[in-house]
């Protein structure tokens, strides 16, 4: 029989498998999940050539952009839908093209419908590139898990 | 002969042009800069399929990425390179897929080498998205105007 | 009979007078309501010399309190109740003992129960200090107006 | 012999102490400091009636300004004078009068002439009550030591 920490974890995979699938935001752009827990989840992203801005380095929207979706894979994964009301990034340092950059999010706190999520975004050398801090509003007592499995 | 406000104009046009041609993200995304003055720009971006998330709204690091070319054109409108430092942005209603939204970026303030911008992001009905505060820190006082003019 | 305006005109300046009037701290720093409208307040505060910090300027928390308190007023001038959620400053300017700093805010959007209002604070002379945004919650439907009234 | 380290936490010490003697707002407020290291402070208050807002509670301003105390002398103790540019906060539960609250502030990053830090608010029994953040901006090369020292 599955110790509740198991479900939970089992949730949370399940939960952030199914808001991964359709997101064709973040698949475009070569995110890959490498880490999902409750409340926590790192995701990685190589920075193209078509990342870049007219400094030469990535541009800084995209590396706001894994930070949200590590941010909205966490606060998911309980299995109840909640979105972003606000987002607030610090850019420490450039990232290149090449660069693998990693985004890991965990809970800092919750409360009623809301929780604080903080981020962190290193490169390949794990050098901190950007501190992402984000506030999530959940939505309802709907699922975000897929309505039907086999 | 020019007024100094022609000049100033005609260097926004000319420092947006620099920065915008070789921003592949920005172009990557289908942005396009419909306005440009000193300290100001507007930017649009039409939300294409493969740009929505999990929820099946727009992925709001799309939405920040947008609001972030526009305030990077802002503030890179007088020749002098500058980046953002900080962003934040707070999402007030979904964008969906053939939403045309138009982040327009503005200076509040500027004092030594720090500006602080304000962009709103509102859609094709005029409805704000969400609203977005970055700040900049100019690098130095090297041009972004393209290197040779014919 | 008083029109729609007027009663909303009416019911926030009440709603103003009760959260100003048991509030000891906007009171223990010297702050006036210089204005108050549905959604928007001014409040003023003169920099006394036991406001100062270590640099001899007024203390940056205190121009935030003065923002924060224009903010709670504004925020709940319908007449039910609402907290700060969160609340972020810039400070441009340094403000000296003797200034009198005026904080106006209105709000920028509200939806649900959450809200964003901006707050400006200016010195005597105009000069912009600090620029504060704040989002408030509002707590449910029980009234801040007071309990008995002759 | 003194080593480095511990020439570096003398400074630290010496500079808090030269930058809270004279520090008025803070100390009308009651304010002490209980640590101090390199780049590191935790200060605390006692909430007085006289620090409670309209609804009964702390006001959130004098949260936000020991919290903005902590971060100053944080953010001076290497003896080079800094000054906050921007802070933000996040309020997550109520403090009450004769609560005793502890601002623990340390360094999360710095680069040039900034620097990123992070403020855990906590009451007496540990819980949270705030999350500030802020970002400094060092005046120049002038030091905050006593002039004259006997």
């Amino acid at each position: 029989m599955a110790s509740p920490d198991a479900d939970r974890q089992a949730l949370a995979e399940r939960s952030a498998r199914a808001l991964f699938e359709p997101d064709r935001a973040s698949q475009s752009l070569g995110m890959r999940i490498v880490a999902i827990a409750p409340n926590a989840c790192s995701v990685t992203m190589t920075v193209r050539a078509d990342m870049t801005n007219g400094h030469g380095i990535c541009h800084g929207g995209l590396i706001f952009t894994l930070a949200d979706s590590a941010f909205a894979f966490a606060c998911n994964s309980a299995g109840r839908p909640a979105v972003a009301a606000t987002g607030s990034i610090d850019f420490l340092a450039p990232a290149r093209e090449g660069d693998v950059l990693t985004a890991s999010a965990h809970e800092l706190w919750s409360g009623g419908r809301s929780g604080l999520y903080e981020v962190t975004i290193v490169n390949q050398h794990g050098a901190r590139i950007a501190l992402f801090r984000g506030r999530s509003h959940r939505l309802g007592d709907r699922t975000v898990e897929p309505r039907t499995e086999p």
